[in-house]
């Protein structure tokens, strides 16, 4: 039998190396012959455009490269599967492209809107007869997903976001006047890359001096008030902001959506930094950590990193035993030691919906996280990858243009 | 006799690599007392602000963290030294309080700007008869000071933005459809940083596919046309584009400028990616590296935090050879083998100008540099830090608050 895997949605640091383990564990497992990588995610099968992943990656370096190299090495696609009463001819394209290659699994790496293609091609094949496994392996910056305890390519995400914020406060400490330093940071509609900013406490960081997450309902006198109450206490002032706080404001979210109907985030630190200099009028900037929060692997959380493989490598192990329609999770055992183990959800579970950062870890004041959010967060950016550089400068995977063209 | 150093300009990875230079060629100098500190560039000096450094930097522990800590551990200031004539108040409280310390030297780290303060104190001190030797150590992580091979800062934020240059092209190849991506680099009005993104040839990258530079002329039409050629041979075209360019806008300069009549300047970026948005409609963002290029130090060039120690040291034994009004400065030897030896040039020749990045170096097409560039870029952003981490995250040397507030 043979197996194929597939990238999916936005770029992390961790979806290669989730590839690792799925290639990792079949090349371990003697009922696997080849291992089929999709081009441009699900995409790849419905167009029968796959990769042999043995030419591919080739060679241990290979697989080292591959851990430390972002993004998805296999493309991506934002492609959302019709319901099958709609559109059966896509689902009969892809068992048509599994059963012409004699693959058996599909582990299909993504976040919660790929877990639905899991869910819905599992239901697929099951009712008809078709012989396939459907895994999905779970993965994003934003740390949304249900029924996982976190998940891969946070951890790096949240390495990189707290490293650049604690540089950030060094830069805002030069000048004598007093400033606000705005920080608007990724996770759509939830607050968890944002509030991992806390780990910077376990340094001795007062800062972010403010914490504003969307799970909290924000109000603009009382923010101003926030930062007026802060600039009595530190001669700069360092927020950390969503990028998918409701502001109050209409005009706040742009009228362009993809097609998941999710619409694009943007502005808000810029729209802050404005509200600032008009009611203040102190100096003050807004930054945007933009896509180096989710590409920067020289970054990489060895923890995020070390669980993105194994989480791989369990979802091949789930799929022999057996099972399909499954995300493979995380289970947290303890913080201190942090332990984890990796069991298996259904993937309908975690379909289309979003995890909102927890009430319960947001202070009264809705303006910071407490101790419970810090002990959650810590060992999620621990361990330091080491990169293999060449002329000063990390070195990736790269594969060919030509492919990814499809 | 005891010596001061302050520190001034905006942030580099290196300003504090420099004040160890100075420090510890003090402890090894028998002449030498105490080392003060100035807080917030010469505005510290002006204010009888000093902090006696022996009791700030205790361990050599503190000077490797120091060495690894970006931004100005004693503060910056933007403060334009008036003419004598206009205020020699200010230049007799200047030598009244080196007076008043026993202070027989005193090093300034900073731009163009330090170095019009360095030249017009050694010609006051002199013209009056002050026995005190002014010496200027160069930073910027513009690299756009004349008389030396390159300045202490620039070959971290080459470093920086390389390596993240790097991931946002893994990032940008993610989806199947067509796509512009545009990195707004810093440098002022010279091209310096933004051409540096040329390392990345060494690695194999085709990327950045078009450069753009202040030093050559921007026509929009001609853009326009660069990015659909480059559109016909990359699925996702990579931009760099210097914060500096005139775009032929009169918009795009904001009006505010700040002690030196310099400009603010951003958005270009933006502004380009408006541009391909209406005119050519296609998938298109622009990222602004913003401060993280001055202030990872995290990514920093070993080549660039061992070179900024060694010149803050030579600027020391200058002092004590009895120079005075000078800037220490690279001289380039060999790019291969990479030899560099320091020298000092007159601060003068230095204050108030910018070295721009060289036509020579530029294409024809205005759209990339050649291989003179990359043999000068590549080994400034050699070697790694052996940064030490707390709790997963850089260890930094801090400075309590209520110091720097003056």
């Amino acid at each position: 039998m043979n197996i194929a895997v597939a990238q999916s949605g936005g770029p992390t640091c961790a979806i290669n190396a989730s590839l690792v383990g799925v290639f990792s564990q079949a090349l371990k497992t003697p009922e696997i012959d080849a291992v089929f990588g999709s081009i441009n995610g699900i995409e790849g099968i419905i167009k029968d455009n796959l990769i042999n992943l043995k030419t591919m990656i080739r060679t241990n370096e290979d697989i080292e490269l591959l851990k430390q190299t972002p993004s998805t090495v296999l493309g991506s696609c934002r492609y959302k599967l019709p319901d099958p009463d709609e559109a059966g001819e896509v689902y009969e394209k892809i068992m048509s492209c599994l059963d012409k290659h004699d693959i058996k699994a599909f582990f299909y790496i993504g976040g919660n809107d790929s877990m639905d293609t899991v869910d819905k091609l599992s239901k697929y094949a099951e009712k008809n007869g078709y012989d396939i496994k459907i895994i999905g392996i779970p993965k994003t910056i934003d740390n949304d997903l249900c029924c996982t305890d976190h998940t891969p390519g946070f951890g790096s995400a949240a390495k990189y976001t707290a490293t650049t914020v604690q540089e950030i406060i060094r830069d805002s400490l030069v000048y004598s006047i007093e400033s606000v330093t705005i920080v608007e940071i990724m996770g759509r509609n939830a607050g968890w890359l944002t509030a991992s900013t806390c780990v910077l406490r376990a340094n001795g960081e007062a800062a972010p001096h403010l914490i504003y997450l969307p799970e909290a309902k924000f109000n603009a006198e009382k923010f101003l008030a926030d930062v007026r109450r802060e600039q009595a206490k530190h001669k700069a002032v360092i927020i950390a902001v969503s990028e998918g706080m409701e502001l109050g404001d209409d005009e706040f979210r742009s009228g362009a959506t993809d097609n998941f109907g999710h619409k694009y985030l943007s502005g808000v630190g810029k729209r802050l930094e404005n509200l600032v200099r008009d009611k203040i009028g102190c100096k003050v900037r807004s930054i945007e950590l933009n896509v180096m929060q989710r590409c920067s692997s020289h970054l990489g959380s060895k923890t995020d990193i070390d669980e993105s493989v194994s989480i791989g490598a369990a979802g091949v192990r789930a799929a022999l035993k057996g099972e399909s329609g499954k995300m493979m999770a995380f289970r947290r055992i303890s913080d201190v030691p942090y332990v984890v183990d990796i069991v298996s959800v259904p993937a309908g579970d975690v379909a289309n919906k979003e995890k909102m950062f927890p009430a319960e870890w947001i202070n009264a004041d809705g303006t910071d996280v407490n101790e419970n959010a810090y002990k959650y967060f810590l060992p999620l950016i621990q361990g330091e990858m080491n990169i293999e550089k060449r002329n000063g400068l990390p070195a990736h995977f790269k594969i060919r243009e030509e492919i990814l063209r499809g």
